[in-house]
């Protein structure tokens, strides 16, 4: 039986367990971490510590947050380094070993930055993190995994559909439905790992912040780098999810789950080149949708003139406002990518919104948990007065 | 605009994107693989090609399989390496630069030995493969993941649900629900993602070779390696998961989905480590359990004698006869975890069960998916004649 024992620990190579010694007695593991890896930890001061076994290694780093730290080797082989005070939210990263770029063996691993990465979330105080945070005490809805085929690609697709906990306990409820898309180099997981909406949606519809409804998550076909797919532009980046989404995504939807169909109840919001995704879909079918959020995103139809985007649709505002019910921009204080450009045009232009600015976050996950925080209370609440016209 | 741009492909460091040069025309892109990455391949001999950019880097292999294959360096810094001949089937592996067990860029990363690992597809031919490959010309279910608070362990624990298509479709409908679990090394994701169990299961419903069932899938708490844990004994392994199963787990699914109740209706089986865990849950608790399943598992009791087992559970070969009315155990040809010994035992002992050998495969996910697919018929088909006694 021994034998049987040892052939399988020699099948599963690969392990690094890690004891936890050294241990900084304010730090803590982070939660980001896979069962029994007691690094990378978080102290007080919002500092990482990481540490891998390299023994054979010459030069090790850890890259994050737009910096890479070098790592220094302690006779055991173990590297180690502690990082500058980081940012709170979630962080993808990367350790160095002599030059590859790789997910430390010690992190769950999340799809950002067009491949599978490490992560690790800097946790804010509980009561600002309440929000996003599990909450035992109330119902809990699902995330479902659907599959089904698409003509247009020919293959099968995956999306992720969120159903609140009454959906279970309602059979004859129908629910309104938003659509929430990942960013450049994601896909369709990211909304529910990284951006922890499930927690978000639960709370808020425990405490009646929003409404109760159903949100998908699909792939924006924009999960891979810019530039990487031979001969695409930036104009066609991306663009392949539209017509999937409206012909295919929906239908499916609408077939499968208790949902509401018409424009007054019918939502998309996505982040960065997902809010690109929501203004190229939304503002050209009207008809489908009235609520619309763009997170850190959709920032370059405006290098051509607002009065030149889609079909010169922010021309006539009276029309845009009677018919957008929830039209919703967001970013962070730290970042740059031009919703409160967007924000100031569409001001001038007399286009009713909502812009928010999140405070001290980047261009992350942290920034669009806050940003879908704020969305989801507007919307669903507004009809349409008369039957809507083209 | 252009320093956003740049700024955020700065962030987003760590990228390879591979050019799809020197490619051997008989070999395709493995499906295990992120989008765009066109390494790894398998050719038609079932040779894995590899290859990693790696130009600092002085030694990089291939761990998979059992075997460590040395990587070349050419002159482009790209380390390339074509295997021997592979077994089918889903394989773990790693790639191993400078010492450091990693997961390749390019590979899609699954839960197994302890921690994020990557993971190729050797495929079968497609008659042979169908079985758990989409279909696209049935229904589909869902795989639903859903979170609930475990009072003994004090923390919100994960389980994934597969629900049948008609599940939706059939509101009033209660259905016979299976407890499949995971090995060592694995957690609650193994089955659907390495697994591809929802696939077996909407191709048996669709064709009536099975009945239509919830599957659930939690952790089976050893999803860390044997002894990682500091003070647990062998025993110990993984023996945490049986209470919360049966006082929590159970509860919950009972509660949130249309089940049925009764042990006629309700099964429970494991591959390796969970097929122990199966065995240790089932065999003391036969008044809530009458379908069990081990694939390549629970060996350990048999070194203390089958008389012996489980409170000597197999002494009265009628009495067991009529309260278990499926009795599973399969393993692969090529490996040795001891199910046909303890096949052999049972029929010696006169217990009724059913042994399947599972031609050519090894300790690995296409063995279990076999067991699976020769499991499902079997279940929920027989009732007791009597009402249980204990």
């Amino acid at each position: 039986m021994k034998t049987i024992i040892s052939a399988f620990l020699l099948f599963v190579s690969g392990i690094s367990a890690v004891p936890a010694y050294g241990v900084d007695s304010e730090s803590f593991v982070a939660q980001t971490n896979i069962p029994q890896a007691s690094y990378p930890r978080v102290d007080s001061r919002n500092r990482a510590h990481f540490r891998i076994h390299a023994p054979e290694a010459n030069d090790v780093k850890v890259d994050i947050c737009g910096h890479k730290y070098d790592m220094k080797r302690g006779e055991d082989g173990h590297w180690t380094v502690v990082t500058s005070p980081l940012v709170v939210g979630f962080h993808y990263y990367f350790i160095v070993v002599d030059g590859v770029s790789v997910i430390d063996p010690s992190s769950e691993a999340f799809y950002g930055c067009g491949r599978m990465a490490g992560g690790i979330e800097i946790p804010e105080d509980t009561a600002v993190s309440a929000y996003y945070t599990f909450d035992r005490n109330i119902p809990h809805g699902q995330v479902r995994e659907c599959r089904y085929y698409s003509e247009i690609e020919n293959s099968d697709r995956r999306c992720f559909v969120y159903t609140p906990a009454e959906y279970e306990t309602e059979p004859s409820r129908r629910y309104p439905v938003l659509y929430l898309q990942h960013g450049m180099g994601e896909d369709e997981r990211g909304w529910h790992q990284q951006g922890k909406m499930a927690n978000i949606l639960d709370n808020q519809i425990a405490s009646g912040k929003c409404v109760p409804m159903i949100v998908v998550m699909d792939y924006g076909n924009c999960g891979y780098i810019f530039g990487a797919r031979p001969g695409e532009t930036r104009d066609e980046f991306g663009a392949s999810f539209t017509p999937i989404m409206l012909n295919e995504l929906i239908p499916f939807v609408e077939k499968t789950f208790r949902t509401l169909t018409d424009r007054d109840n019918r939502a998309m919001a996505g982040l960065s080149w997902g809010g690109h995704e929501t203004f190229q879909t939304t503002l050209r079918n009207l008809d489908k949708f009235s609520h619309i959020g763009a997170f850190s995103g959709a920032l370059f139809f405006l290098s051509d003139g607002l009065e030149n985007a889609y079909d010169g649709i922010f021309n006539d505002a009276e029309k845009f406002n009677s018919r957008v019910h929830t039209f919703f921009l967001g970013m962070g204080t730290e970042e740059n990518f031009g919703s409160d450009k967007i924000s100031e045009a569409l001001t001038e232009a007399g286009i009713k919104h909502t812009y928010y600015s999140s405070e001290g976050t980047h261009h992350e996950w942290l920034t669009w948990r806050r940003c879908l925080n704020e969305f989801l209370p507007l919307i669903f609440k507004q009809k349409d007065d008369v039957a809507y016209e083209n």
